[in-house]
């Protein structure tokens, strides 16, 4: 008997994951030192103005701006040099007119003074004397407290990735102790009697598991934990008892291959032996058509195909935003961005499909093209693909030129939502 | 007496970098688990045809073709099912004529079979009878051994970065043991006596030490592994032992501060002491003028600015491709893209500004404008940043609208040489 599943759109599938599966986001204090690359789980606020002080942008002169009125070429007036302030130091003495402080880059203004002169514009008569040949004004070469950033200003939002920058700023406002989203961890399981171990010679009939190694890397890039559970044979009971297991130690949890309507496709029985819900069993897409999702209590159970580009694939739409919500992410989807085709999709599917595809920037314009022959069991397109081509599907279909939203793997941006309204459609 | 420094062009800055300095790319084995991340130092060879034998893509029935050619709807032909093939079995037995065999996706093809027919298009008359209402030619829904990728193969670069999808290939072909880059290690000074670490209270002249944080980060992301050698305060002589002993136990060293021409700008005479030979020590860039590159024996001293956003890109244009190229880069530097500039720079300079920006993507063509308010002494802007702004120094501002370069810093692709032809250009 052959189960007759019925293939629901894309949109409405990654709309029931997020509506039906939740892992609570939970967050935990690391070391600045090892913040970069995590998600901030609060806003990151000013603890103070920048500059912190009134500062000197330059090395210099600190002077009395009206002491300088008089001055130009012909005439430059004299300055008597009553001290100097290295960068960390505090000059606290009085500074009378036409007297002059040496400051250093970064040092604070002497409370006396109200501009600075460059030392390429002064003349060094003595080590004492100073010359200077033009007028400044209040406030020349003063970088004042608080006129790059207030106190309290949110400089990064919660949910955002910590890169370089962010951690410039994590250090500039003395949060050595970070506080950032717990990554969630997600079990994956590989099934099928055909796999071998990557470090076991190839035999007759077999393939080597190269899903739950991909699924463990695609895990770690969206910013969760994988916890391998194992390769397990074709066997109902055995899989039936690392499930359970493995569904108790972590937040959710993949599996790849089984997911078929074929004898030994075992996740149908296993779901009904758990009391999942199925939330699908089949979603009008290629690769991928035969993802299944079910929830158990809250956790999300994914089974996805065994073919490589279809769990590839069914990860990014599925399990990726889910992760990324749990990060607090508001953009936790893959970054959807329209491009210009480089080449015919003639073939007409009546379902959308995902290609494996690289963008490529020509002058100030995005093409995409495939990163290798489309067949989902080519596993050799995926390691060039930088994004996923979208050519919903319909009566037509699509030359080289025609606009096409893609969803870029690797972007640091994500987007709130995707699904709507993706180009081109013949619906 | 102030030192007259003459500024050469970024990019015969960049080119005396790449001449000058030299890190000896090194090799290692890492397990496939570690890999995800790293960098190949090896082309990726298929290591056997994909796929490795005749296999089925459904879950069917094997036949000979040559059984089916009188079938049509209103004459079902009757077939004898004579065992079955999960996937990872080999079916040993013949196939008669009028025989057929159940298969499961991946599963290899019987020696006397020559097409598979989808469990969908046939009709189950017993456990041992199905009948088959089409006809079907030689081949028909089998996958040929090698039709994917033959053996041998170059699959993915020396070079590449591993990505989920190069890790799936790496599993798939065996390679438990996988050849990558060896990180090359980067020393990291700060220095200024107005630096408090991380954890220490804001005091009257003071600011945290941001740079050494930001550059360890910045480390991480190019492909390297930082050493944190520590912060020094303005004295000479602890300086010059540092940076001996560090120089020491490092492939490159950066220092941060200490460059510019002030009293206690000590890299000059650091660099004098050590008997390097100084590549330049100011470049017509902004932010960044006095950033110094040095080589001591074959290793780079870079000088970088105290400033936190000259700090940030000189880093990222003269350290980064030194470190992609020991990674076995072939495009070790930032990936040069056009764009359309999102907004007026009216002001002129003399120098190349690289303004700290964000892309954004509008119906298939790029955006840039600058992620935050332009002064060099500003880090709230490198948080937002994903790309540097190119503005060519000259006689004219630049306008909304104009097609201008900008360098992404978080694209997984690189140029091979971004610095010809940046537009646009008033020289």
């Amino acid at each position: 008997m052959v189960e007759k599943r019925k293939p629901i759109p894309v949109e409405e599938a990654v709309q029931k994951v997020m509506e039906h599966t939740v892992v609570h986001p939970q967050t935990e204090m690391v070391s600045i030192d090892e913040s970069y690359g995590r998600f901030l789980a609060e806003d990151l606020l000013a603890s103070h103005d920048v500059p912190a002080f009134d500062r000197s942008p330059y090395d210099g002169f600190a002077i009395r701006a009206e002491d300088t009125n008089e001055a130009n070429s012909e005439h430059p007036i004299s300055f008597e040099v009553v001290g100097e302030i290295g960068a960390g130091y505090v000059f606290e003495g009085e500074v009378k007119p036409f007297q002059a402080v040496r400051i250093m880059t970064g040092a604070p203004i002497p409370t006396d003074c109200n501009a600075v002169v460059m030392l390429e514009l002064t003349k060094e008569i003595s080590d004492k004397k100073i010359e200077i040949k033009r007028a400044f004004k209040d406030g020349d070469n003063i970088s004042y407290q608080g006129e790059d950033t207030k106190k309290g200003t949110v400089l990064v939002e919660k949910g955002t990735q910590i890169n370089p920058g962010v951690v410039a700023l994590l250090a500039t406002f003395g949060y050595h102790q970070v506080t950032v989203a717990k990554k969630p961890v997600i079990g994956v399981i590989a099934t099928g009697s055909e796999l071998l171990d990557v470090d076991e010679p190839l035999a007759p009939g077999k393939i080597r598991n190269s899903n739950a190694y991909m699924i463990i890397a695609q895990i770690e890039r969206a910013g969760g934990e994988a916890l391998y559970v194992g390769k397990l044979d074709d066997d109902l009971e055995a899989c039936l008892n690392a499930t359970k297991e493995a569904l108790s130690k972590v937040d959710m949890l993949i599996t790849t291959g089984g997911v078929s309507v074929g004898d030994y496709d075992y996740v149908p029985a296993i779901l009904n032996d758990l009391g999942a819900d199925v939330l699908f069993n089949k979603v009008a897409m290629r690769p991928g058509s035969v993802t299944t999702v079910a929830t158990v209590g809250e956790k999300a159970f994914y089974g996805l195909s065994g073919n490589p580009s279809a769990c590839y694939v069914g990860f990014e739409l599925f399990v990726r935003p889910i992760i990324r919500r749990s990060l607090f992410c508001t953009h936790p989807h893959l970054q959807k961005v329209t491009a210009t085709l480089g080449v015919d999709f003639p073939k007409v599917n009546p379902f959308m499909r995902l290609v494996r595809a690289r963008v490529s920037y020509v002058d100030g314009a995005l093409i995409v093209s495939p990163s290798g022959v489309d067949k989902s069991g080519i596993v050799s397109s995926l390691g060039g693909a930088d994004c996923l081509l979208l050519l919903p599907g319909g009566t037509r279909g699509y030359q080289k030129g025609m606009s096409v939203d893609v969803l870029l793997l690797e972007s640091t941006q994500g987007s709130e939502w995707p699904w709507n309204n993706i180009v081109p459609s013949y619906r």
